[in-house]
């Protein structure tokens, strides 16, 4: 067998709690550890963003916002609590698209998503509050800090991805992507790569970071799983730069807003 | 290790060029047992809907096309060969977006897709002649073929997905995903499933089909890499019943049309 023609996704075993202050990339090293990974160049890390949301401290408790009037009738509108709206639009360039149920932004980092990937799943709820968790701060800052601390530390040079799972236009249900990556080429450019009969490729750009999200979602799971973090070998390309930023398609060049 | 912590994706070796037809199910067969894959109950085998459509001779030859006045106004707006838009347009059931050198429609089978899925990369031109290539005729309906085909031969239940890369709105870069499917939860249903902290997931549908198709696409590349069929071991969900059809979003219900 080619090394070439395998990928083996590994979820981290044991992965504690993450709490607010934790340091994800001690998390991340003693958890290949003991899963007994050595790292090895060319391997990717996948991160779900909710450990990474939850060691920044990006909670928000509803019982301290005071929504505008703007979030109220929109809340009235959408039929949502007016300040999880508020919060929402807070992390939010502008709406894309609002219904009954439904509210879409563009998030102040560029992509498009609903409620503004602000989350109320898999938070621990104490008594009383009512918390809710923002997106990482800069996902593509945070996966280059991750990947120079592990170059620094393990001496391995590796990819780094921050993932979670959005909703799509014309298709049912979530898929992961990259919020953020570091040391991947997550937009692979193969515009005049040859076909099989030689021919040049004309269009493709490929989403890679976002399709290597998409592998390590399937181990993480959605819900009580606790498989935070997936470690990847075997991609058959090279690593390089590029940034999960990179996938944002420019406003003006898209017709679907 | 726990098996249920790593999937292994690996693509199948020596798979020949594929022709008119050519049996998909023992080109499959056939390239399992040379990659010394013996199958397992849960497995699943994604398969790059280029060879189908080869074997199902899905190939027009543009000079045999005589385009309608309309596919030539609309060629001319696009800045396409009028032939080719008349193939695409015979392939679908509306215009969604049209702009210069973008043509985006649905797909008679209901996705949203450039140019209809018509595509002229990976084909064998013959000399004087321009031949493109049509999607699948019913990618569902042949995975759920092939699929009984392996379980009557091998005696093995498994899941069977025709894997295509689309591109998409908001994001840069194609992604694997599932035209067709079978044996599969194409859409992964866990609302009401707890989360971490034992509250129920309110909104959580997976479209774990096209994680799957994304996750292979990764193998198989999109250019001269000849690995057309992947196997995959190791996903964290029993298969069950559902088709890659699940994961298209009713028009009506569709915000982003």
């Amino acid at each position: 067998m080619n090394a070439i023609d395998q990928i083996v996704l590994t979820a981290l075993s044991d992965i504690p709690s993450v709490g607010p202050g934790d340091d994800i990339t001690t998390i991340v090293v003693t958890a290949l550890e003991r899963t007994s990974i050595v790292l090895e160049p060319g391997d990717v890390i996948v991160i779900t963003h909710k450990i990474v949301s939850k060691a920044e401290d990006r909670y928000v408790d509803l019982e301290e916002i005071i929504p505008s009037e703007y979030a109220r009738c929109l809340a009235d509108e959408v039929g949502k609590d007016p300040r999880l709206v508020e919060v929402i639009l807070s992390e939010s360039n502008e709406v894309v698209r609002k219904n009954k149920g439904i509210l879409v932004t563009e998030h102040r980092l560029g992509f498009v998503v609903a409620n503004a990937g602000v989350d109320s799943s898999n938070i621990d709820h104490i008594e009383g509050l009512s918390r809710v968790l923002l997106l990482p701060t800069d996902p593509d800052c945070i996966c280059s800090e991750i990947r120079n601390r592990i170059q620094t530390e393990a001496g391995v040079c590796v990819g780094i991805i921050i993932n979670d799972s959005h909703g799509r236009a014309w298709r049912n249900g979530t898929v992961g992507l990259a919020l953020g990556s570091s040391g991947i080429p997550a937009l692979l450019d193969l515009r005049g790569c040859p076909d099989i009969f030689g021919a040049d490729l004309k269009t493709t750009q490929v989403g890679l970071a976002d399709e290597i999200a998409a592998a390590a979602s399937l181990l993480m799971g959605q819900g009580n799983e606790m498989r935070p973090v997936v470690h990847v070998r075997g991609l058959p390309y090279p690593l390089s730069e590029g940034k999960a930023s990179d996938l944002l398609r420019n406003k003006q060049e898209d017709l679907f807003r």
